[in-house]
This record gives C-alpha cells, sequence and structure tokens, in this order.
C-alpha cells in the first residue's frame, strides 16, 4: 500500500468536511436554517440518481453524480456567492478558481486532476452531464423556495427576470425538469412571492 | 411525458430534505455542532469516489455511490440509534423496516423497488459493494472523531472492545482502509479518549 497515497486521500476526505459549513441563501423545506453546500450536493446527487431519465441527451450517471457531488467544494475558500449578488458575482470566478488550484491539489496527482476537469467541466457547461448537473443546481433550490412558500425570495426581493435569467441555460439540461420548474416559479410570480417585473 | 411519475419522484426529493435534520452523534470536524444524516451521507459518496480503490473485492462504484446517499433515509422516520445505545439497538430493525416500507413506497414502483433492494443489499452486508458501503459507514465517524479529539468517544465513555466490535465486518470490506483506521483507534486508546477495556 502507497501510504502517502492513502494519507493525501484521507486529509482531503477530511478538508472536506467544512463543506458542512459554507451556508447557501436557500431554505431547508422546513424553513428551520439555511441549506449548506454538503447538504445540496447530496440532495443533488439523490436528483441525479431517479432523475437521469428526463436528461436532453443520454448521460454517464455515475459521472454526473461525482460532478454533483464535488461542484460546491471550491466554496470551502471561495464562500456561496449567492445568485442575485452583482458585486460579488463579479469576483466570483476568481475566487473559485484559485480555490480549485488549493483544494484540488491535496488529491494524490491522478485523482486531484480528475475531480478538476469535473469541475472545469461542470464550470463549462457544454457536456451532456455537466448541463443536466447544472440544471439540478439550479431547479433544487426553486424546490425548497417553493416548499418554503418563496422565503428566501421575498427575503432578497427576487425579480422573476433575475430568475429566467440563471434559468436560460436550465432546459438545455432537461426539457421536461425545466417545464415542471417554471411552473413552480410562475405559481410564485402569481402568489406575490416572486416580483413580477416583466412588460405585460 | 408521465406527469403522475414526475411528481412522486419530486416529492420523494423533497421528503428527503428531512434527512438534514436528523443529527448523528458524531461532531463535525470543528467540533461546532453535530453531523446530519444528509452531510454524513454526501461524505461517504465522495469516500466511496476516491478510495474504491481499497475495496477487497471489485465493486461497482456507482451503485455504492446510490447505496451510500441513501442508506440512512430510513432515519427520516426512524431516528439516528446511537451505536453504543443498547435499549435502542434492539427496536432499531423493526423501527427501520416500517420506515423503508414507507419512505420508499413514495417513488415511482420500480424505483422504490430499486432504491429498497439497494437499501436492503446494505443492511444484509454480503455482497462487496455493501461490504465496502459499510465500511465506509463505520469508517467515517472515526476520522471525525479522531479530529475533534475523541469528542463523541469522551462524552459518551466509549469503550475500545465496543468498537472493536462494531467494526468486525469493516476489513471485510476494506483490509487496507481498516488498518489505517485501527491506527487511529489505538491513537485515541493510548490518548485515553477511549477507554481501554481490553484484558492485559
Amino acid at each position: 500500500m502507497d501510504v502517502d497515497r492513502l494519507k493525501k486521500q484521507m486529509s482531503f476526505i477530511l478538508e472536506m468536511d467544512k463543506s458542512k459549513q459554507v451556508f447557501r441563501q436557500t431554505y431547508l423545506s422546513n424553513a428551520s436554517r439555511k441549506e449548506n453546500d454538503a447538504e445540496h450536493s447530496w440532495h443533488l446527487a439523490l436528483m441525479c440518481a431517479l432523475m437521469s431519465e428526463y436528461a436532453n441527451e443520454p448521460i454517464d450517471v455515475a459521472k454526473t453524480m461525482t460532478m454533483v457531488l464535488i461542484h460546491d467544494v471550491i466554496e470551502i475558500d471561495a464562500g456561496d456567492t449567492y445568485a442575485y449578488d452583482e458585486a460579488g458575482n463579479t469576483t466570483k470566478r476568481d475566487r473559485e478558481v484559485k480555490a480549485a488550484d488549493r483544494i484540488f491539489s491535496l488529491l494524490p496527482e491522478d485523482q486531484g486532476r480528475w475531480f478538476r476537469s469535473l469541475w472545469d467541466e461542470f464550470e463549462a457547461a457544454e457536456t451532456p452531464e455537466a448541463k443536466f448537473a447544472l440544471a439540478l443546481d439550479k431547479i433544487q433550490p426553486v424546490l425548497l423556495n417553493d416548499a418554503t412558500d418563496g422565503r428566501a425570495w421575498e427575503e432578497h426581493g427576487v425579480r422573476v427576470s433575475q430568475i429566467l435569467s440563471r434559468n436560460r441555460k436550465t432546459p438545455e439540461g432537461s426539457e421536461e425538469l425545466w417545464e415542471y420548474t417554471k411552473g413552480l416559479i410562475e405559481k410564485n410570480v402569481a402568489l406575490g412571492k416572486i416580483q413580477d417585473d416583466r412588460e405585460k
């Protein structure tokens, strides 16, 4: 056994524990508190296992599951940037690339390259797997926001144009899941939980 | 599209959110609070992706990842039973089977059968995948307990014979990971964090 390899893997695994302390803006379905990255990623991996049938193109499910499991671990260093925080989003990419450089280099080189390429693929959003992963990443908070009567949307005064703009690539991952999600968004617009800023 | 099928999947996904509120006895690595089932399962899935090379027998990684993602969801109904809670463990199996009956039946029938069979397989601990999943499930809390200077072990006055008995099947999943884990256990025995009740 390569003891150095195992030690690197174990220290990466321990570093990953910090994802449990990176909090997002989305509330849990009972609104008791906000969700953290580890929980969010677990939820996406489950969705991936159950919902790959709705991907527009055939996907490698195992690869997509691994992709969603690690897609946010760079936030251990870079922090969560709220979707509708414009200032935060101008510096997001730089912070996240720097984080990826550090975090994935904790692993043995072959596994560091593998995880980095999965993360780069997710960010580029061009392959069927990345498009589907990205769709799940956008749909899951809508499910939770809907379940909490739009609490996070209301707190941040979110406008429907922002949500639709943020979801412009979601249909590329899954037309069917996007149809369902659009229904939840429109329901919350009708209820006044999301501000309707579209021209009538 | 089969709308009824998608609705069942979505309501299962929403039900799963409750796993984020089932707390275990293990502390996060910075000891700030205890870990919940969703975080724990995410952590195991990551370990599975990175450490399948240490499985005693070749395993289907995607299957094992799905298994660890769902292995604790029955605790939404059954609650977490602490490893060394003797009274709780006498009723555990009954509570968990009842929970599995309800929870997996929320899914479309084919997926409910699939997840139930994965859970049954995990519980039976006989296939290479189940043995490896079980090993990870036992090893991960040792990593966290060691990282927190044995806090959970000390709080519960855990004896080394209890840990070794609980881990009797761990080497069947991975001799190599068990060797590493045994090192952490012995270190904590030497430090007095785990009570040494072995005959000298």
